[in-house]
């Protein structure tokens, strides 16, 4: 519904987003990321059109997963290791995957002033994806997201997630490497750390590691060591390595940059790479395939018909959950 | 697919196992939650069945999910709050929620040492549940075990998540309270921490606060504090407040569970917990309707005679994702 308080949006068809996008500008590739993530059924169809002939432009970018708890300082990480990928000659997009508040959205402090160094540089595109409404807790937004950025010729893709668990699970299906940052003193506590996290990363990064957390910065690496080899290997050719870190030193960065490039070389040598791009788009088929189907059945007149009574009768105590569930997948899909 | 080799399974029916968890019994608890976690369609109805008649009994149990980082020491803190909890007189169960591995099963080290303490008393049942193939990143599973729980006259049921992310906001929708464990330190990098997760906190309580790290934790909790200060509110009567805790000396355990107590003295007051019961019976009605919604699907004969050659397609390059994810919709629900 349009305003009349508000001017005409400039509103660009798809030749030019997608020429835009292909000459690598950046507000034109801001616009096409606002467009994917458009709940407007007419954008669907814009983004859809947009992203067949974007995926057609295969340029041999690097994707990279940044995960780790909240307070390893993954941010400030990116930074370092982005200016560093920068002064390669490289070009760099980052993609930050915003997890939904149900209340309200954003973080609690300063995301303004995150990554303002990187953000300043030409060779840098910065954004954050939201993740809400999506099924699998997987956001197919930010896989698309990440098939623009391609298409706009950026060298390497920084997916960062926040949080240790399902978020990371779901952003190992369209990243080829995934770097765990973890602080130091962490890794006395690796009874907490479930396999899932840990079996996904191809290398580990303690954060922090200066001044005064030296001394237990090493033994959380023979630790993270220790522990690696007690997993089954991700890659038959991969071992992932633990790092020492930090942001404000600098130590380390250049360091993981060049396991990360080995990393990539051995996958071009073993013809992985292009295997794990067909795994990523068949992956990505399933998201966009639940994320359809719900919307079906919630658009279905049945089932918007009979919702609502069968709601108050689940609220009411009438009906268990369970047998309205059945219910109301009786009004989708008529037993025959 | 029965084995010869295999002595028949105790296979009790629908009346045995109802009568079993109304009277406390664990060992049958244990058995109706693990029928609940088959993904075999016979145990499906016989679990259905056994929600439905266990629904009926409503016990005024208390739910509260703990939730923190991998490292904040969630079970060491559950077990002293947990002895703290049996102390009081009342029974416990606490169902911690297993992030499946993608790659394989369970945690690197050590879990069948967790809560041996708590473990060892007959007024605690512990039982993990399996979070794998749900859509959404919520188990329904955990939900059906609490309601199982509740049944067998359990007066406290904590579900203990693994992770900061995804599976909170899942938690929050089928527990009262939720208490969020954080590390010494962690204080200073709240820009870290999404709006998310501190918003669902009903309380925080900062872990391992003994020795060395008491002048770290009185600043941390400070931070906290002031954080707290800047949110929405999450119930208009309830503040949630910031504790110093140590698993190890006690220090603070007593003080959180009189919090919690408090909190749930108010809810009665406010006649909130009854809305919320409600709130909680609805989120599970479309957690399970998901889950049908794509077992449906996948089960669908259409969909399945098509669904090798898009895939392939999708694979080779010949047919985008997305419009992947069109055809086999068209599979599953033809346009009229």
């Amino acid at each position: 519904m349009k305003s009349h308080n508000l001017k005409p949006r400039y509103d660009p068809d798809v030749d030019t987003i997608v020429s835009g996008i292909m000459k690598g500008e950046r507000h034109i590739l801001s616009r096409a990321i606002t467009l994917i993530e458009s709940q407007r059924a007419e954008d669907e169809q814009k983004a859809h059109e947009i992203l067949d002939r974007c995926l057609a432009k295969k340029n041999g970018a690097i994707r990279i997963g940044i995960t780790g708890s909240p307070g390893a300082g993954k941010s400030t990480f990116i930074e370092a290791l982005g200016e560093e990928i920068i002064n390669q000659g490289l070009r760099l997009a980052v993609l930050a995957i915003d997890p939904s508040s149900k209340q309200s959205k954003g973080s609690i402090l300063g995301d303004k002033a995150r990554m303002e160094r990187l953000a300043g540089r030409k060779e840098a595109f910065i954004r954050p994806t939201a993740s809400s409404g999506c099924l699998g807790g997987t956001s197919p937004k930010t896989h698309e997201a990440i098939l623009l950025c391609e298409a706009a010729g950026y060298d390497v893709i920084m997916v960062e997630t926040v949080g240790v668990g399902q978020s990371e699970v779901a952003v190992d299906t369209m990243v080829d490497f995934i770097l765990l940052l973890m602080l130091p003193g962490s890794g006395d506590e690796l009874q907490g750390i479930k396999r899932g996290i840990m079996e996904i990363a191809d290398a580990v990064a303690i954060t922090k590691t200066d001044g005064d957390q030296a001394g237990i910065a090493a033994i959380s690496r023979a630790e993270f060591e220790a522990a690696i080899r007690m997993l089954p290997p991700k890659h038959p050719f991969w071992q992932p390595q633990v790092f020492l870190t930090s942001a404000i030193t600098g130590t380390g960065i250049r360091e993981v940059w060049q396991n990360i490039s080995a990393y990539f070389a051995l996958m071009r040598k073993h013809n992985t790479l292009e295997e794990l791009r067909r795994q990523q788009l068949k992956s990505l088929l399933y998201t966009l395939l639940e994320e359809r189907l719900k919307r079906a059945f919630f658009s279905n007149a049945e089932v918007i018909g009979s919702k609502e009574s069968v709601e108050q009768k689940v609220l009411s105590g009438q009906l268990s959950p369970f047998s309205g569930a059945n219910a109301l997948m009786e009004a989708f899909i008529p037993r025959r």
